[in-house]
């Protein structure tokens, strides 16, 4: 056992973890590994949230594999933290207990496409890409994209959405059936194969969001979509953030059948210029996609068109060439990567907010000004169709000041969005830097209720604790 | 005190009881009744499921008033059962314990609509015609339509759904907040009016199909959808069930947005000819709608006309009236009582299953062979673009035989949908009558989970006792 695993100092619980320590080795190989290395890049890496590795790093390959792990852990009061790939932003995968990470990477089989009932069976391992791989010749696919290449796993439990969700949903509404391993190691299904059920608590619900609290996600079915007969793109500049988020505001209401509605601020825009070589005017933009038939995507983009020119947006550029799409949309996708070389050697802190979409113009604008006032370099993007948008603050970790303006900037977006009526993420999770917000979005007998859902499922606390809630 | 109120052999918590009773009266006066016509009425009127009425009935105005209530009981361990307007099938309303019906009839203000936001703030005895009615002016609808004009905090418990399902989903898909009275009397809200939300574990969606077991409804945040420019529907007749299904299955996979395909067997067009003054063709029919454009209904019609002649369907008509529609979609409405009139004096037992649509035709098949070789009288209706079928068996109460060749089928209808992957109810609720299957579709690990969950809601199991689960 290398000296790595356990050093520091001795824990309460020193005697119990070398015990799990070293029933994994014996049991697992080369799938289990203690090394610096492999256990940092199981924790937090992508933010300036500090890195807590686990103690240990395990690749299990089965359910039942999971589930003997989970009772080794349960048995010796060992913390247990899931992984998928490590893309959440606010602090999901870090261990800051020690204790076992649980890697789902070999885990990576799309198991059954049903593609008359348009779903498909997956284990968590599995990320959006390779799904949508796998999918294609079958004419399907599956429409929830966060930025990353996310596992479905990880994209499950943080409740994950990106740019589609304004037309097919989220996570929560994409997840039919789930296979989880228990905090004790027993093994559970949740709800079926039937499009809907009403019978009795939906646990799948109550698991997807859960961030790895609740138990570990072993298997997945997933709602799929066929792809659409006809597809267009377009993008279409504003003078003003406001004039998009109005111009979206009305789109929605309208009734248009929007597939992707995304903002990008003139900062995003400048940075999506340079990273992805594109050559837009540097002016807030809306990014948009519509599905359907060939005469109704081609309805849908001249109305929209139309409602752009009412606020003063315009001209909308729009082409089916799928080349020309996925060039977009990809540097949609790589904005994260863009926004960071706006400024070398700086950490980003990708952070989201949500909010009514009546809302949604003045909570964005707000936010322009107090970055503005705080020199802060940070790029706005939005899926603003469903009132939701990202900030992704440039920050000098050396800086002690530029540090601490921009956690008071984290603080005042969260709380201007739940101010107005909205969530502290739309998309990302609580993790560890969002739990002190919850109390203040949903009440204390919210709170309380989940506490206890927490302690009637994890008695010991062992499944990934220290995220959302304490107990 | 009416002597009705504690009539019967003393129970164990008859002095608690009591108690309860005497401060209610005092506090609600008539607003509190404890006559055997109103206890009798608060219970299971509408199947053969046994009457078994509260002790006496309440009706609150606000949400401190049901927490008052809920406080009261909790403190003598008497048991409560929300109430909507009584319209469940399975059970979920009859009082196995006593205690006392908390009415929401009194509880049916629209408080707010957010027409910029596409969502309504209502309480939970405000019905869904009523809902409707008041939102029209705005261009507004909400589109979940159970056959009887339940009331929202009801549809919420149950996780109802109906004809639109198809396009808009189901309660699940549709509730964004709630208030919630818990069953320690403590207030709490859940959700939120933003369209999506990461922020901790789903808890509205732990209540929405809860069917009042974790603790009364009193406010509900429900999403609207704007009333579509145009609305076609049709009827189209079919040489079988399966062709009907097949035709169903085929207009599914290929993306065709319909917002309601409707099967009616048979029997069913018999029974809606004979109620609604219809003269269609007594074949297995599929009444569907359209939403959209005026081109894109258009193109929708057609496409669906091309699928069906595929399989043997035909003629397709269609019509953009509204009048016409109105009365297709109340005849579908009314199929339960246009089936009841089909036995005069027969009780009849509506039920519900739900199958990947795959096996649809199937199902349904195999049960009218079923319901054939037992000499049952059932119609067969189903949202069948979702794999959810509804048998309504007629049944002379005073014939034992017969309530036992109908029990039988029930059974059979059960085990024969979970056996193909589906659900022991696609949106009626588990009650009563369904807590034997929940083992058998969900695991014993779900189960155990759900008990669980119950348990740390509601420690004293005084909330609506006896239904989903027991403790």
């Amino acid at each position: 056992m290398p000296a790595s695993a356990t050093s520091g100092a001795l824990r309460p619980e020193s005697f119990a973890l070398q015990t799990v320590l070293e029933t994994l080795s014996d049991r697992f190989g080369d799938r289990f590994s203690t090394s610096r290395a492999v256990r940092e890049q199981h924790a937090n890496t992508l933010t300036w949230i500090e890195n807590q590795p686990p103690d240990g790093v395990v690749f299990p390959e089965s359910t039942e594999e999971v589930a003997g792990i989970v009772r080794l852990c349960a048995a010796h009061g060992v913390p247990m933290v899931p992984f998928g790939i490590g893309s959440s932003f606010e602090g999901h995968v870090n261990a800051p207990l020690g204790g076992i990470s649980i890697s789902t990477a070999r885990m990576n089989a799309v198991v059954a496409v049903h593609s008359e009932d348009l779903d498909v069976v997956v284990q968590p391992g599995v990320t959006r890409k390779q799904l949508n791989e796998a999918l294609r010749d079958q004419g399907l696919f599956f429409p929830i994209d966060p930025g990353a290449d996310a596992s479905l796993g990880g994209m499950a439990s943080t409740r994950a959405s990106g740019t589609n969700a304004v037309r097919y949903g989220t996570m929560k509404d994409n997840v039919l059936a789930l296979t989880v391993v228990l905090p004790s190691g027993e093994i559970m299904t949740t709800g079926g194969r039937a499009k809907k059920s009403s019978s009795g608590y939906d646990l799948t619900r109550l698991l997807v969001g859960a961030e790895g609290t609740l138990g570990v996600i072993t298997e997945l079915t997933l709602r799929l979509q066929g792809i659409p007969e006809a597809i267009s793109a377009g993008v279409c500049p504003f003078p003003s953030v406001e004039a998009a988020c109005d111009a979206t505001i009305m789109t929605i209401q309208s009734g248009l059948p929007v597939a992707r509605i995304e903002l990008l601020d003139e900062v995003q825009v400048r940075a999506a210029n340079a990273y992805s070589k594109l050559s837009l005017v540097e002016t807030p933009t809306l990014f948009l996609e519509f599905h359907g038939t060939d005469a109704s995507v081609k309805e849908q983009a001249e109305r929209f068109g139309e409602i752009a020119e009412e606020f003063g947006g315009g001209p909308f550029d729009w082409a089916t060439k799928a080349e020309d799409r996925n060039k977009l949309w990809q540097a949609r996708h790589d904005s994260f990567w863009a926004a960071l070389a706006l400024r070398p050697g700086a950490k980003s802190v990708p952070t989201d907010v949500c909010v009514p979409i009546s809302r949604l113009a003045e909570c964005v604008a707000e936010t322009k000004r107090d970055l503005a006032r705080s020199g802060i370099v940070s790029p706005i993007v939005g899926h603003v169709g469903d009132g939701n948008f990202h900030c992704q603050p440039l920050v000098d970790m050396d800086d002690p000041a530029d540090v601490a303006t921009c956690k008071a900037f984290l603080a005042r977006l969260v709380e201007r969005a739940i101010a107005m009526g909205g969530t502290c993420s739309g998309e990302h999770g609580v993790g560890q830097a969002k739990m002190k917000y919850l109390e203040a979005e949903h009440g204390a007998a919210a709170l309380a209720a989940m506490r206890a859902i927490k302690l009637a499922l994890d008695p010991q606390n062992i499944m990934n604790p220290g995220k959302i809630v304490t107990v």
